[in-house]
């Protein structure tokens, strides 16, 4: 047995941070062995009530798995993996400058590590997912916000700021609809959970045809237009071109071997990804995108917990090759 | 003296293939110590006398220099650096799929290697240009095309088929200007030096005044609104903008450190930076542009040579280490 396949025996813990909720898991072998009582943000007061739930849940995985060697924590936020600070979060209020790392550290003993969520959910793609034996993969997750994260010569990349990857505020046109950092155009404008269901209202409403927003939500508009709906084709039909428009313009400047789609909105299937291919296609030249590939997410929502629990352990073998 | 400088001292032949001449250079130090003959391609009728004359211009750079580790030859085109192929060349015919690598090596006993014309100057600014010292660089050439290159991590990135870089491809308008390659609102068919000189005869004649293609002209245009002319200022901001708007995108993609702008068309100087930089900064977060350098070019023509021969050093150092 090679020393790779037997590290990646080593039990780790994933911990996916999200907006309401925390989940995690015991991962061995990028499958997840045993997974952790969900907590509810919303039902504590601020971080270090969630750290003292996040110790007990933490505690309660390692229970009878002396071996676990490291937790890897994602966070939705501006969180900096260099020095394990969270320095806000979006939606749980109080996260301001944690030094989560260190704090966990202190209270587990275990090797930790914080990342951006998009970033761990597209590590966990790229080594047990939709993207295995890619090296140049980008991860784009279509729901709420439009998120990406980039795998580029074989390594996660950050970028300056560990800013990198922000496909969701691109634009797609530069005096489209107004973007909230200036950036008019911005393909989440556009793509977004609320605004798919803003454009499906109007156009109903254009056609004399008047529906509640909810009525518009994408699940909604995705068994529309199965059943045969115009309207609903129709709007599936612009948003996949859209997000192909974008990608294709990804395509031009990283030349990735693989794209990656997930998110609540990728769940609309064939309804968003022929279009999102045909625009990549008619968009690019054909020595590039005749070996892309284009394929939905695979861990659906344990992509976090596996590529948290996958990152943690690579970086605590790092450090331990760095002592020896 | 480490290693990494006293290697830097070991003479290279730098070499930039252009559309019409060939330039080329003995670099020590990321200095250009020797300029070579410059050749014109159009005088020569195909590859092989093209080879000739090269090998040439390459024995007299070798003379009196017994130290001359390697050459580095940039060119414009589809280039297979990997395995040193050059599968076709823009404006130079009969280049279909020539072993050049191999082809010089036998000729001259060098190591050789082939690189894409825009990688090879953006790795010049890199090492000993403009964009010295950082670790993310975006490099983007404003002329008859707009070409790009990537300094990702610390090192030059590719991609899948080698084609990554292409900025002046992605859209800035997703139903914008036709495309070449169906990539409707391409920067290219805005900011192209012919586009440039299309749309200031079209605006000037919107104004009633009728004007030569020649007099539309990019450096005409420069001195044009230097003088105050209302419809050339207007267009530089216009032109700017959109060069901006598009490296806004990048940036939301990969958080860059430094942007460098070469090209005949930067030497507008000021009128097209002042628009690019406040397009820029206008359509990201502050946390992400307020530590990026928008720099021009520094190396001018002697990128190309400068870059070649570095990579090339670099290349044969790292043979050299793998044999050993």
């Amino acid at each position: 047995m090679s020393t790779a396949s037997h590290s990646r025996a080593i039990p780790a813990i994933g911990i996916d941070f999200g907006g309401t909720t925390i989940k995690s898991g015991l991962v061995i072998n990028g499958q997840i062995a045993r997974r952790g009582t969900i907590i509810d943000t919303q039902q504590y007061s601020g971080p270090s009530a969630i750290l003292d739930a996040l110790v007990a849940v933490i505690e309660d995985l390692r229970k009878g798995e002396p071996d676990v060697a490291a937790i890897g924590i994602g966070l939705p936020g501006l969180v900096d993996s260099v020095n394990g600070i969270v320095h806000e979060l979006t939606n749980v209020p109080g996260w301001s400058d944690v030094a989560l790392r260190t704090l966990l550290n202190e209270r587990t003993g275990l090797h930790v590590i914080i990342e951006n969520d998009a970033n761990a959910m597209a590590y966990g793609e790229w080594k047990y997912g939709a993207a295995k034996n890619g090296r140049h993969v980008i991860c784009i997750t279509l729901g709420t916000g439009v998120g990406g994260a980039l795998i580029l010569d074989g390594r996660l990349y950050r970028g300056a700021q560990l800013g990198a990857g922000e496909i969701g505020h691109m634009s797609i046109d530069l005096r489209g609809r107004p973007g909230p950092y200036g950036n008019d155009g911005g393909l989440e404008e556009y793509v977004g959970n609320h605004q798919i269901a803003e454009r499906a209202q109007e156009r109903y409403k254009g056609a004399g045809d008047e529906r509640t927003i909810t009525q518009c939500a994408p699940a909604e508009l995705a068994a529309k237009a199965l059943a045969g709906d115009a309207i609903a084709k129709q709007l599936w039909e612009d948003v996949g071109t859209e997000v192909g428009a974008a990608l294709a313009s990804v395509v031009w400047i990283l030349n990735p071997d693989t794209i990656v789609i997930g998110g609540g909105v990728a769940k609309a299937g064939d309804l968003i990804f022929d279009p999102i291919r045909r625009a990549i296609c008619g968009r690019t030249q054909k020595v590039i995108h005749e070996q892309l590939r284009v394929v939905p997410a695979a861990l659906g929502n344990d992509a976090g917990i596996i590529g948290n629990a996958v990152l943690a352990l690579e970086s605590e073998q790092q450090a331990r090759a760095t002592r020896l």
